[in-house]
Formats: structure tokens, C-alpha cells, sequence
């Protein structure tokens, strides 16, 4: 086994992803020590239980102490306050990583509060289940998925270039990107089809006792990989709509417009139109599965 | 084995649908013969060399010649003019049954040309995926999933019973519905799902070039699943769209107004909207984890 690339890593929050990496991160030595640290007892209990870490703390200024890597996995707007909470334990040198599914608004959220001499390396690691807890993680979450590092202009190199070992080592292939772009890229590519999941899952709930039964029932047809998705944890998606709006809404705007001219094409009977779609969205498909991506 | 249900069974269209009920049939020794009938010459070819069936044939009133069951696994578009081409070939006491997503167009397109004593059984085995072809087929593609079976009312009960047993051997829960019933709740767990998806993909596809190939490679953050459903088969989809209008429009509404408040809970920034709804749509999941659907 190589040399641990962390003395000691501190999860602020013990999730689906935290968890996962804290498996990856224990299974193959990355850090000499590692401590999770959640609000609920219940949740450092499951941990305590799971195994996957050395120790728990509800307290976060006493799980960052001497930590040389703070990993937040919360739901986004738990960032300003843990941040404020931590920032006077954290070591000189020390460096601050999230896994939030938005970029921009952790900059703006923890920014304020690093010490000098602490680095902020936002990521986020693009991987993920629908379910929740530290007992849904799995060590083998982030193979061959790709991980994106929205470091601000002027972040230390070196800090950049530890954080992104970290992701390379569990499995990922690692990208730099403005934190800007990447909350557009992300809009459409994971926050649109959940908020379009949500709805449509919330459409049916909607209907009639006996009919919500049949919904079930003959869900195969393909609504059934919409209930998926749409039962991914409330909270953090909440707080992915709330604080990447912009982006979210220019995309939900295009995909209005796209629905309505489908909804007129079907209306009037044009089927060249509907088949020539049907066709093009095909190749998006090829490109995934060449990508190793399906 | 069994006494064979049927003495000889005609697939009319021999895509995922049709060679998947045709492997299982030849599987449990469901007939004493089958033949597929296709319109291209390379499906035939390949359907000879997958084996599925005794005999292949370009002439579906050659095809249902002597069949006690003719299962027509065609696009939608194709029904009316299949119908009357066979016609005149089909045997005193045959049925004639049919795979197709959309059921009132079903029986609008074949009755008129049913002639007396042949006995009209629709149906619709709710399973899939999004290959599409012969070669894309497997027997198991129906178990433990639901067929719906849709007879105009008068239908023979024997003639009906029949067909049940035919799906209910190969795996398939059989269920009884009016069409326009069929029509209504396979709008919203099936074909506005289609529909959504489809949307989404080209929306996507609409995206400059050096965005796509992010979208490609960042997919696995939800929008991957939509592609899997929008790669499906396109004609049999627009063939859906243009066939069961009214229903698609009336959810499509629906999906409209709850899209809509989502979209201005986001701009007002509602939070506790968001959430209720995300909290909610968990349910409907586990009510398909329960029913075995999942």
C-alpha cells in the first residue's frame, strides 16, 4: 500500500457520498486518521456501527482540528454556518473540499470564512444513487465516473493537485472547470432531469386513488425509471434549486419551448417531425455508451 | 412439456416485442409452428439466422394462412393495411391479437376487417427496452410483468382466455381493461415519460458542440437515465404519439401546470414547496419496490 495521502481527513457530513468515500479512502489507505462528523446521534451511531471511519463527533470545529482535509458532504445550505463554526479549529494549511452538486454558491457560502492559509478546492465528485444515509454508501461509487474541481482563480497548485489524487485515487477521472460553467453544464445534465422526474412523479401521486394503483402497477412502461430519480434525498435537492436558479431556469426555459413545439406536432398530427427527434436523440445515446458512461 | 397452446402462431413484425414472445414460445413449446412475417428482407434474414421461428416469410396473408393466433408486433402505422391485406387468408376461429402500446387506435384500425368468426383479442404485454430489432429479443423479457388485455365487448371468452394463457406462460400477470382505460393510464406511466424524455435528450442535443460532449460526459448525474428511454424505437413511439392524442395532450397538460409552479417556486425561491413535493414523490417508489415492479 502507497503512503496515505492525508494525515487526517474530517467528513462534515456522512451521506451517500460521504460515506462512499470514506470506504474508498479506509480500503485503500488514503488517510492515516479519519473522523465523520454529523448533527444527528443517530447518524454517528450508523457510522459507529458501519465501521468506516475512526471516529465520530457531532461537534465540527473538533473534527476539522489537525484535520489536512476537510471534506463537506451536507446539503447545501448547511455550508455558511459549518463554515463559520469551523473556520477558527482549522489547521494552517489545511484544505477545505465539498461534493455539493453546485458550484458557485459554495464559493460565495464558504469563501468568506476561510483563514489565510486555508484552501478552498470546491468539487464535485458526478456519481450518485437515489438512496440516502451513510448506509447507502459503497466504496466502488466513483469508479469511472468523472469528478469536477471548480478551484478560484489564484488557489494554491499543490492543494488543487492533492484533492484531485483523492478523486483519482477512488476510481475518478478529474476535470478543472470555472465554477460558472459548471453550474450550467449541470443544470442540464443532472438538475433539469431531476426536477423533470420530480414533477412527473408528482403529477401521478396526484391522481385518483384507484388510478395512482394502475400507475403503479403498469410502471414498467417507463415511468418506473422516473420514481427513481425522483426518490433521491429531498433536502439536498431542494437546496440544488435553490441556489443554482439561474441556470436551472434558463435550462427549464429551452426545455418548455422544446416541449411545446412536441405538444403542437402531436396536437396537428405532424409524425415527421416527432420521428425526426426520436432519431437525432439516438446519437446522444451512442455518444454516452462510447464514452463508457451508460 | 404441455400440450402446445396453439397449433400455429403468426408473428406479423418481428422486433423486440414479437421475437421476444417468439424465443419463449419456442422455449416452452407454446405451438407446433411458428412463422414471422416482415416487410425487409434483412429482418427475415436475421430472423433465419437467430432461429426463432420455423418459417419466415415477406407475405403476411401467407404468414396467418392456417393460424389459430396471429400476433401482430408492427408499428401502429402499419395495422390497417396489414389488416386488410390478411384478411382474406385468415382461418374460421383464428385470433387475431396485437402487442401495440396504444389500444382504442388498436381496434379502430383492425375491426372493420376482422371477418366473421375470427375473434379480435388486443393486448398489451407492458415490458421492454430500448434496443429494438429481432435481434434484441429474449424470453425472459416478461416476467413477472403485466399484459393487459383489452377485448371489445361481445369478444369470445374462450378466444380471450386463450390469449391470457399465452401470456401468462410466458411469465406475464394478466389484467382485463376497456381500451380507452388502457389509453388513459398508459399516457401518463408510459408515454409522457417517452415523451419527457425524448424532449430532454433533444434539448440537450440542441446545445452547442463543445457543451454536447460535456452532456455526454458528465451524464451520470441523472440525465444518462433519460437517454436509455429517449434511444428507443422511433417510429414505434411517433406511431404512439399520433395514436393516442388525446389522452398524451390531457396528461401533457397536467405535467404543464405542475412543471409551471415548480419553475416559480424556484424563482420565488420557496424552499419548503420544493421540498414537500421531493418528499412526496418517495412514496410512489416505494409503492413499486412493494409491488415488485422496481
Amino acid at each position: 500500500m502507497a503512503e496515505p495521502l492525508f494525515d487526517k481527513i474530517a467528513f462534515i457530513g456522512i451521506g451517500l457520498i460521504g460515506s462512499s468515500l470514506a470506504r474508498a479512502v479506509r480500503r485503500d489507505g488514503l488517510a492515516r486518521r479519519t473522523v465523520a462528523c454529523a448533527r444527528r446521534r443517530s447518524t454517528l451511531d450508523k457510522v459507529v456501527e458501519l465501521g468506516i471511519v475512526d471516529e465520530v463527533t457531532a461537534d465540527c470545529a473538533e473534527a476539522v482540528r489537525d484535520a489536512d482535509l476537510v471534506m463537506i458532504s451536507t446539503p447545501l445550505s448547511a455550508y455558511a454556518a459549518l463554515a463559520e463554526a469551523m473556520a477558527p479549529a482549522l489547521a494552517a494549511g489545511a484544505i477545505v473540499s465539498d461534493v455539493g452538486s453546485v458550484k458557485q454558491a459554495v464559493i460565495r457560502d464558504l469563501g468568506p470564512y476561510m483563514p489565510d492559509g486555508v484552501h478552498l478546492v470546491p468539487g464535485h465528485p458526478v456519481a450518485g444513487t437515489e438512496h440516502s444515509g451513510p448506509e447507502a454508501g459503497f466504496a466502488e461509487l466513483f469508479q469511472d465516473r468523472w469528478c469536477i474541481l471548480t478551484p478560484p482563480p489564484g488557489t494554491d497548485a499543490a492543494a488543487v493537485e492533492r484533492v484531485a489524487q483523492l478523486w483519482r485515487a477512488v476510481g475518478m477521472n478529474v476535470e478543472f472547470m470555472d465554477a460558472q460553467h459548471h453550474d450550467k453544464v449541470l443544470a442540464i445534465t443532472s438538475h433539469l432531469p431531476h426536477l423533470i422526474a420530480y414533477t412527473i412523479v408528482g403529477t401521478a401521486t396526484d391522481l385518483e386513488g384507484s388510478q395512482q394503483a394502475e400507475v403503479i402497477k403498469f410502471s414498467a412502461g417507463g415511468f418506473r425509471d422516473f420514481t427513481r430519480i425522483a426518490a433521491s434525498d429531498p433536502v439536498m435537492w431542494r437546496d440544488v434549486f435553490l441556489n443554482n436558479r439561474e441556470a436551472v431556469l434558463e435550462m427549464l426555459q429551452r426545455f418548455t419551448e422544446d416541449l411545446t413545439a412536441l405538444q403542437r406536432a402531436i396536437r396537428w398530427g405532424e409524425g415527421e417531425k416527432l420521428q425526426d427527434l426520436f432519431t437525432r436523440t439516438r446519437a446522444i445515446r451512442r455518444g454516452i455508451i462510447d464514452a463508457r458512461q451508460a
